[in-house]
């Protein structure tokens, strides 16, 4: 029974600081690394890609919108020609700076408002799947089963790894709670462990997702995995 | 007797178009292509990478400095490490859309402000020289011979292939008439082509450059190639 | 019978030119200056704005979404408190070169893909009207009439200025033809010049509008010009 | 005996938070309100402008490089003419959102590697200063005095106002201790006050400067301001 712990890493740009990716990154297995493109500097990317190579974390590319004012979390009517291509540049920038560290990505999960996207809409999940198929090694994708892109990259005979989340809470009919919800977000270790184990047993996801950017990311990631080991969960990357 | 014909593409930005990459490319054995901080955006060079690989021309790394509004003709004051993971992403940038094109990054050519500096300033070279012995493949490096960089690159056990202006006027010292002087640019195709051989049989480039970004350049080209053909050089990319 | 004729200037940026200001200025009552979020660097700004100033054309704002890349032409789900924030920002970077020139910010009008979402998107038309009722000074909003934006400034008390397009073809129901049609551009002068007196004479607009990113538009601007002032018209921004 | 006390403020970007403005802000007399160039988006402007205006603090407008990524700290070669068109759009970008609040802006203070750049360089002194002299209304500049930036500024007729420094130790020359050595902060809010009023009797100053980026920063302000109005000083912007 094996099971991956991802987070989003390197959203830090330049000056201003966001998570604390080197706290983290022991704890996972998986690596979403901001492109530049909402969040990541080359610098910030590199020192991150660095330590996920002496670490054995497994890279992923977390490719968003070209909005830094807006972290990626505003949706773009971007045409699918040129999101294609945006997602090729930025799995692009990331893959070099891996290969220069003796690493490569192994993964896309995209970010923000265009991993909400490509849930549902056709048009940016085909640009995103095309991009994938046209990367000369094979990527997985990671993503919510069932949706849009899901279809696609399956239907493209792509890799797709279901993911859930430990520090979010569930509705009962499996949605997500909305963030601007109380209870939301489960901030206690604890009460994240239990529902990373709940999720891990049900067999419905290889992947599970920890928010790397709110304060105490690094105690809930310990958490989770201690309680995954308990479990009797092998800790390993999907890639 | 081999020679090479290199010029600056892809230096359009999305709504803006600069230059006839189109018209010039069939003339060219090697592109610099623009990787996004000085210009190009992502379905540009993924365009101009398309046309570059159909038509056998190398893919060279034009990297410059971020700073589209100045055209990266601006320089500025990036430390070395900064300035070592800007030149590794918008390599990896335009190699993964390379590579997703069948081709791969050849070589590399600092653009603008950048190339200026780097012929004289330590710290930028040490640099641009360090992100390309990271590299996983061997790229030459194209430059002036007698830089700082070059020595360094060499120093490093790089490939670097000194070039020559087919359609700048030199001065008797061997400097070219600065850009802001009376007859600074050769614009007549003849005389282009005439400056082109001359270079050529001193032996001392390997590579010659036409500008990319004037009306008339795919003729130049064209009328360079014709008279260094009829002088019985052999077009052929140095990678 | 007094009638305006509007056209969008300073949508170069940096190294890359777009349309011919200086050509085109002469022709305009009234110059919508890009503000720097879809094209438009400040040099540009500063140098069309000088021009519409010793040339009596009145100055309006053309304000886009923060998309370089896109030419302002990519909707985005911009929150309403955010986008009335970037609408007053352009507003007050070009309200300040425009009076370093002796001149003022007379109107404001939507740029590319805002244009079209404020004509029904409710958050984001009252974003653009809650920047203008927060201005200091009074400002026209130039648009179509009937649309949300209309509504909300008239009901702000603000005042609305309908505008036609005398180089684009209109359907028999009054929607222009879309540009990716046949025949959705007048190019030839006279057709535009046709088309600009029966819209005035209509009675339904008080400002034209010219495309000025197309080679020509100087000519169609002339001879619109001409052929208002011979139909009687006095060419007068409304502002 | 009056003397002001500065602060950077806005220097947070979209998902990015640097400083606590709203806790600085009470103990201020003068804001420097970062312009979006080298930090500060159009709704964190807007949320301090608004929060600078209720509390009766100055706006000065803090104008930096056109660089996200380096925070304005790396030195650009801008051309003059470039350099004041940046300057006039980034402070009418602050002066419109301020007029929208009631406010105005009422001085100039550059930022990081400019601010060092027009202590020497005289061409980007020159051009600070033309976009000063250039403003519709009067301007006072904050610099250090016997600064090239000071000297043009005073021959053009403006107002220069003297600062020092709280938080950052001196050397007996009057310079400031490097950044990167020991000691360069002063970061107990009892060694920066008792700095504060040596200063402050020296009459070499009008204003003083306090750090807002590093935590801290509001108590150290608290404490300087005690310790100033202690010593008989009254706290108000040169403005």
């Amino acid at each position: 029974m094996e099971i991956d712990l991802n987070a989003d890493v390197a959203e830090s740009f330049g000056r201003w600081e966001l998570g604390d990716d080197m706290a983290l990154m022991p704890h996972l297995t998986s690596a979403n690394v901001a492109c530049g493109f909402h969040a990541g500097d080359p610098f910030t990317i590199r020192r991150v890609v660095n330590a996920a190579v002496s670490h054995g974390v497994a890279i992923g590319a977390q490719v968003g919108y070209p909005d830094l004012a807006g972290f990626g979390r505003r949706a773009m009517d971007i045409p699918s020609n040129e999101l294609e291509a945006d997602v090729l540049y930025q799995l692009g920038a990331l893959d070099g700076i891996a290969r220069a560290a003796g690493g490569q990505v192994a993964y896309l999960k995209p970010h923000g408002a265009l991993y909400h996207r490509v849930l549902t809409d056709h048009d940016q999940a085909s640009a995103l799947v095309s991009a994938l198929t046209s990367w000369p090694e094979a990527l997985s994708l990671v993503t919510m089963m069932g949706s849009e892109c899901a279809r696609l990259a399956e239907a493209a005979g792509l890799r797709v790894v279901a993911e859930g989340y430990a520090d979010r809470r569930y509705l009962p009919d499996g949605r997500l709670v909305p963030r601007n919800q109380d209870g939301a977000l489960l901030t206690s270790p604890k009460a994240a462990a239990r529902q990373a184990v709940r999720l891990a047993e049900s067999g419905a996801v290889r992947s599970l997702c920890i928010h790397g950017d709110t304060p105490g990311a690094p105690e809930i990631a310990r958490a989770v995995r201690h309680a995954l080991t308990e479990a009797g969960f092998t800790l390993s990357s999907f890639a």
